[in-house]
């Protein structure tokens, strides 16, 4: 009856490839991303993004070919239960995962018309790094830049805590502060550097002209090297200071899309 | 050279008590609560909570006395380091956990002032439980009421992501909704139900006068009960309907914050 393709050994090729990219938080040699469970399966559907390969466990082979089995391109692959929980990122897989070819973009996406652009800085969790983008789309950000050093956008854990805006949101990966700082200046737009104190209150900030958000790492804060780029922000709280890096990025961005759509 | 006190047996009372408090998420009989990390051990210290015992692990027994040893009132119990991690909810432990006497709250103290009140409704994750407490000390929130079926405040998780602040922010737990109803009513508290869309957007309704956000359960929302009490309430965003429980209602109440300070 199903058309769908068998594999029951580990060995094989792709299986071996999707498992070492998930487990390594890396692209696959064939620069595909790897997503798990059924919630980033439809993300990268409805995202438009080529899909080449679908594993699926069998025990819910029969939902993902209802799903997956007529749209052109699509190599749906079945293997044993066992073996998908043994390729799997997460302790109780819900048995599919989707090979996808991430969009393509350039710095000048991440800078489109009015810049609203977040800078990861050393941010070592991913689950940070995915919340963030998650409130990146969210709040109208034009796109983030990952210094080398920071969480892997690749991570499944990144990508999983994205919710899938990481196949929306444009970004580039791997420049060094050096490299971010002349970008940041050759488009104009006014850098922040994010602070626990000091520096101006995120709401007597001008958010609504081109900016950038500098994120810094959950222990040392924003480097050296970056610390000298921008100004100091901060959000104003009753004597709190640290706050999770995620939420801190949620609000900073949240106050910006408040400050330039006054609906 | 030390006068702590030596635990060598998992059958000792003290350490059954503790263990089973921290597996189940709960105070001790004695109404003690279980603040595991160095971070929540000086988080108890600062808040000038009753702090009858502290358990170090035998490594770090020295660091421990030196901080704790001449305090009036403090049991400090040592116990070998193996012992210590099967006690602990965390993964790799840091060989230190206090038991304090939480601050005894009334509903009164969660409404005092101008009352801006979270409802949790359902919320099961006790990581956005903890993070929503943070983010009611940081943005000047009253307090809490934790309706039956959320997440408990005293599991592990919870305080820890809360980074200490459960210690200081009012709250009330096990009420029902019809009791929530009763006291936000009797206090005049405008209530609104946090919504993925409709109602209001929180940029446009006035959350400088006495307000409660009711903060549903991850999955189902905000329960049948509580979604008559009020008016519905969103965060506007670039289309992306789901945000994180946790993120939604610190954004909420920055928002609030925000609106109130004018700084």
């Amino acid at each position: 009856m199903s058309r769908a393709e068998i594999i029951t050994s580990g060995r094989n090729p792709l299986l071996k490839e999707t498992r070492r990219a998930l487990s390594r938080g890396t692209l696959t040699v064939d620069g595909l991303c790897v997503a798990e469970t059924f919630h980033l399966l439809e993300e990268a559907l409805r995202s438009g993004l080529e899909t080449p390969v679908v594993v699926a466990a069998s025990s819910v082979r029969a939902v993902v070919e209802r799903r997956v089995g007529r749209l052109k391109g699509v190599r749906l692959v079945t293997v044993p239960d066992e073996l998908f929980q043994e390729i799997s990122a997460t302790e109780a897989a819900q048995g599919v995962l989707a090979l996808v070819r991430p969009p393509l973009w350039t710095i000048d996406h991440v800078f489109r018309d009015r810049p609203l652009v977040i800078v990861l800085d050393g941010l070592q969790d991913p689950g940070n790094a995915g919340a963030i983008v998650r409130s990146a789309e969210a709040f109208g950000a034009t796109g983030l830049i990952w210094l080398k050093g920071s969480a892997s956008p690749w991570n499944s854990k990144t990508l999983r805590a994205s919710a899938g805006s990481l196949f929306r949101v444009p970004f580039v990966e791997g420049m060094d502060a050096a490299m971010a700082r002349a970008a940041l200046s050759q488009r104009r737009a006014t850098i922040f550097i994010t602070v626990p104190r000091g520096g101006v209150a995120a709401n007597q900030a001008d958010l609504s002209r081109p900016c950038a958000f500098v994120i810094g790492g959950e222990g040392h804060g924003v480097s050296q090297e970056m610390r000298g780029a921008g100004a100091g922000l901060h959000i104003p709280t009753a004597g709190v200071e640290s706050l999770n890096a995620g939420l801190a990025a949620g609000i900073l961005l949240y106050e910006a899309w408040r400050q330039r759509a006054r609906p």
